[in-house]
């Protein structure tokens, strides 16, 4: 009998629980419990469906996770994409890069959480950590470029600040929490007002010579200890 | 009958396993499997011996998740204290606290680890988060005494650049492995000079009214979309 056949409330689950409602349940829990402590029993008890009604959608667990994965994967691709076809210095494409990961994060929230957490146990998980390390050499080329311009400090090793730059982005999963669509400009903005230009107040060169001077040239605060 | 009464090899347990040596591998545990997803007896598999010998040292999982949490958050309150005890402008406390939040990371790594995953589920993980937000604050103060001495960009909020400056040091807990101690001030140096300086190379005034200017009056790169 193939799905076709069946009358349509079979064939999608109950009303309202399209591919999309399951999928986005699936990553709920995979967020709340882990990947590997989330069964299809679970789902159906939250989606309050039989567990057969949840195959008619994927084949499986993996598939869910593949899927939800994907979303995220596939919206970083397309900024990506724009990225390496945009006409202008490494340094713009870099905070281009940045804006367009943190519009990403703020539209695929639950799914870039679920990202970032895969450990790699599976075959699926493997495949996402491959293409999150792609992305990671991306972004250490594009430092590197933009050091070579002669736009970022010379002083800065292209993977640790790639490292540094997407921690600072991919932190925000933590505690934003957006109320509503378009909030992701002015984190964009505060994001690359630190990572580009620095907290400190850029004082006139004539005043920097002081005690509290701006600029990286004052020597660094002593650890402690 | 006392503990003392026991013979040294029962009271504790097998020779090598000692507190610190149980607690080392419950946190490795926690953070492989998350908290709830670890039980007693997966510990004492770990360690090879019967679950009535983890009993010697603590009354159960929520003592080695509590003695855990303490290890991170004792490390960050003695910074703390001697930030607070610190006779310096805003911005070089606060610079002083990042630094020294690295090297507690550094030197507790999976205690800190343990710490950032922490979703408050039992009393001990309420109560460490409550000392974790009390931490938010004690840096969003320090931002906002930055601003007013001028220090800071006066467009930055206190508590989302407080929330963007610990996401970005908490976020070396991802990648970062150190192969021996001491290495954590290079990479406090580099949190440091991005956080505070940022990235982008700072050019003479004369130079910044070029199409690729140099610091935070350039306007932003358009986002994606």
């Amino acid at each position: 009998m193939t799905p076709a056949l069946l009358p349509p409330s079979r064939r999608r689950g109950r009303p309202g629980h399209d591919l999309a409602s399951v999928l986005a349940a699936a990553v709920e829990l995979f967020n709340e419990r882990g990947y590997d402590g989330t069964s299809m029993r679970d789902l159906a008890a939250r989606l309050g469906i039989a567990k057969s009604a949840i195959y008619h959608h994927v084949t499986g667990k993996e598939e869910l996770l593949s899927l939800a994965l994907d979303r995220a994967l596939d919206g970083l691709a397309t900024v990506t994409s724009r990225v390496r076809a945009l006409p202008a210095p490494a340094v713009e494409r870099l905070e281009y890069l940045v804006r367009g990961s943190v519009e990403v994060l703020e539209a695929q929230l639950p799914y870039v959480t679920l990202l970032l957490r895969v450990r790699g146990n599976t075959d699926v998980e493997r495949a996402a950590l491959d293409k999150r390390r792609a992305f990671d050499r991306f972004v250490a080329d594009l430092v590197a470029e933009a050091v070579r311009d002669g736009d970022i400090r010379p002083d800065a090793d292209a993977m640790i600040t790639a490292r540094l730059l997407f921690g600072l982005v991919n932190s925000v999963v933590e505690w934003y929490r957006p109320d509503r669509r378009g909030q992701a400009a002015p984190l964009a903005d505060a994001i690359c007002a630190m990572a580009f230009d620095g907290l400190r107040t850029r004082r006139p060169e004539t005043l920097s010579s002081g005690s509290r001077s701006a600029g990286r040239d004052r020597p660094a605060a002593a650890g402690p200890g």
